[in-house]
């Protein structure tokens, strides 16, 4: 029984260093497409996008009422009224004609009042709207019941955005707020980048899909990483299973760098007999190994090429490992390439149930259950570190909690901080 | 100028009662729909998915190598291997058999090994695996270079997945290793409530829609609630502007009932003269009006009314306002449909640089803008609490900063939790 042997030993270095070096490496130009504002929720914006005017572009109405020079009102009340001439009325329809030659604001005398409606222009001189229901018409005449301060019921020109004012910087994640500004501005289409392509391809003899009649091991990393990217807003490829076969292997992996971004690859990475990826991707023009073996536990056998610019990810076929690598390596490389910085994580604090040990060096990923005490405090029951293909071990958790590398672990009743990945129980 | 007036003030009651109230009354039925696992991710699980065996189904190997009796390998080393004759090669192909009258596993005897290959049965009397690289193969026999410890590179049956085992529950946020955990048990597609359809209607004569030609304030209520209710996954069904018209007011909700599974309907519900969806919603058969005011700041003038177990919610069209009214309201009214809990916020914690007041009774909704001092500390600086209207105070703030109905305000310097709705700056 001859076998290829190992071409050599993981090299094991920092998380963080590689990742660097990683982003680093990479080019990879995005597709920008111009989108409708609420579809772009969620998307990251490919261009700045500043207020193309003053907004509100004039001193505006914010209530249906009676504007007024607020003098005017002193004193008024329901028992003392002031009497107010109506002399005209401006609705929304003078909008389009504002500032031409075809409408201008007509300029408010004393004791005279205009009806103005909610987002229409006021008339010069006037500095309050007093609204409806403080009012009571006589014929021509308007009895105001209720005094107003200067600025009263107003929106000034230019309060929400002056001229020139940034509404959309490229990267950012658009959020509802942004398109309803986007809107008010007069903005209907937004350029995004287009979401990050993904291929995804498991290698191993074993494999079989689920649903498939092929006997074997199913494959779980296949929708666990396509779950995932869709999640984080990518677009998955799947390549689907193959076989442990250098020349099998270099070809979808080539199938895949046509079609997406960024390729993702589990299994036969680490150092055994058939464990062939690495010398697919060696033999594909242009490769070059950025690092192969990192200091995450569960997960250490991860690595990464970079082939044309494109990253090409090695990670473990078994879950546990693998989702470490996509939250540690995968997601920090996606926001990376659309230029802007992943959601905050949810984090909260909570007392340690038990005693947790790292191996001083690796960066590790246990997985706990957060829970809320009878006394009120959040506790933490770590549930396991090793077992990388325990996938049960993030059902039965709620969070994670990442112990640095230059920390020995952390002792029972110790408060430390976790990151939610699903509700508190 | 006769107008129609107001028929009842607000009557401002506490948002955790009104909600409360709101959630009780509704009767709305999602439609479930079975999708492949990985697209089922973010979605609702609407079934209980238990494990249907063990997993793994029967100790296996988890490396590729030789299964061996570990007392077999005592104190074995490069300098000192231990000799044991290979008797046969166990690979996946038998898994299909396995149990069956066509395959069961053979027993390993003294000084006996197998080759065996990752996920493949072990041996009966095995009790490790030497991984390949720690071997060396001499014709029929097999060098072991290194002891072996019991259960060395062996995943045990059932150490995953005991059968009976929840894998999800119904109400669950779908997440990608239930994803994977499904695909391991051999489950292919999961039933998933349907997205809740919340219909979007927006009152107001003067309104108009951005790119239309005619001239008015433009519709930024709109987009917002489409883009809102699509972060949070739901399909939003957009009717348009309507006229502050009775008549045209109904008709267009009777539609979005029709279409949608909550309505939720913009302006015209405050106290002026022009406030008439109150009355449009009064007018159809079966409404019932759960409450009208809230003690939020912004928004107070919310409402909702139930129409045939349906929920119609009305929001201020002033874009931060409805803002506020969608966080507080609309959310855990969606997650209420989808029997689910909202995923948890982020908060944080961070000194405030100014002193904030809250008029006691009401829960108002800072904004702020959380950044890292040059002391490595977070700051808040509080942005506004009133402008309704004023959208840039959510592009230049990074965070909300919510004050119980119960404080009147915080100091300057005093460190608060406010919640991140954008990074950090």
């Amino acid at each position: 029984m001859a076998r290829k042997r190992l071409k050599g030993f993981l090299k094991i270095e920092n998380i963080d260093a590689v990742l660097n070096r990683l982003l680093s490496s990479v080019k990879v130009s995005l597709n920008i497409k111009r989108v409708r504002i609420a579809e772009a929720v969620g998307r990251v914006a490919a261009e700045d996008i500043y207020a193309p005017r003053e907004y509100p572009p004039f001193d505006r109405a914010a209530v249906d009422g009676y504007a007024v020079r607020s003098s005017d009102t002193f004193s008024a009340s329901p028992t003392n009224p002031a009497l107010l001439k109506c002399v005209g009325t401006i609705d929304t329809s003078v909008i389009k004609d504002y500032g031409s030659m075809a409408w201008s604001p007509p300029t408010l005398e004393e004791g005279e009042t205009y009806l103005v409606f909610t987002g229409a222009p006021i008339p010069v001189g006037a500095d309050a709207v007093v609204p409806l229901e403080d009012t009571v018409t006589q014929g021509r005449n308007v009895l105001i019941l209720k005094q107003v301060p200067p600025l009263a019921n107003i929106s000034r020109k230019g309060e929400d955005f002056r001229r020139g004012d940034t509404i959309l910087c490229r990267g950012t994640i658009i959020m509802p707020w942004h398109v309803a500004a986007l809107a008010q501005a007069g903005i209907g289409y937004v350029k995004v980048y287009q979401p990050v392509r993904v291929a995804v391809i498991n290698t191993g003899d074993e494999l079989t899909e689920v649903g498939s009649n092929k006997p074997g091991i199913i494959n779980s990393a296949g929708p666990l990483i396509e779950a995932y990217v869709k999640l984080i807003g990518c677009e998955a490829v799947r390549l689907g299973i193959v076989r442990d076969n250098v020349r099998e292997i270099r070809e979808v992996v080539e199938k895949g760098l046509k079609e997406a971004d960024v390729v993702v690859i589990t299994g036969g990475s680490s150092v055994g007999g058939r464990d062939v990826v690495p010398e697919a991707l060696f033999s594909i023009e242009g490769a070059e190994l950025v690092f192969h073996g990192v200091n995450l536990r569960p997960g250490r056998t991860a690595g990464a090429f970079i082939i044309n610019g494109k990253p090409v990810l090695m990670l473990s076929g078994l879950p546990v490992a693998c989702y470490v690598g996509l939250e540690a390596i995968l997601k920090p490389l996606i926001y990376h390439l659309l230029g802007t910085r992943p959601p905050p994580k949810v984090r909260v604090r909570a007392t340690l149930t038990r005693r947790v040990v790292n191996v001083v060096g690796y960066r590790s990923f246990y997985r706990v259950r957060v829970y809320r005490g009878s006394d009120g405090r959040l506790y933490a029951e770590p549930l396991r570190l090793t077992g990388s293909g325990i996938i049960s071990s993030l059902i039965k958790g709620n969070a994670l909690l990442i112990i640095p590398e230059d920390t020995e672990g952390f002792d029972e009743g110790v408060e430390v901080e976790v990151e939610l990945i699903g509700p508190i129980s």
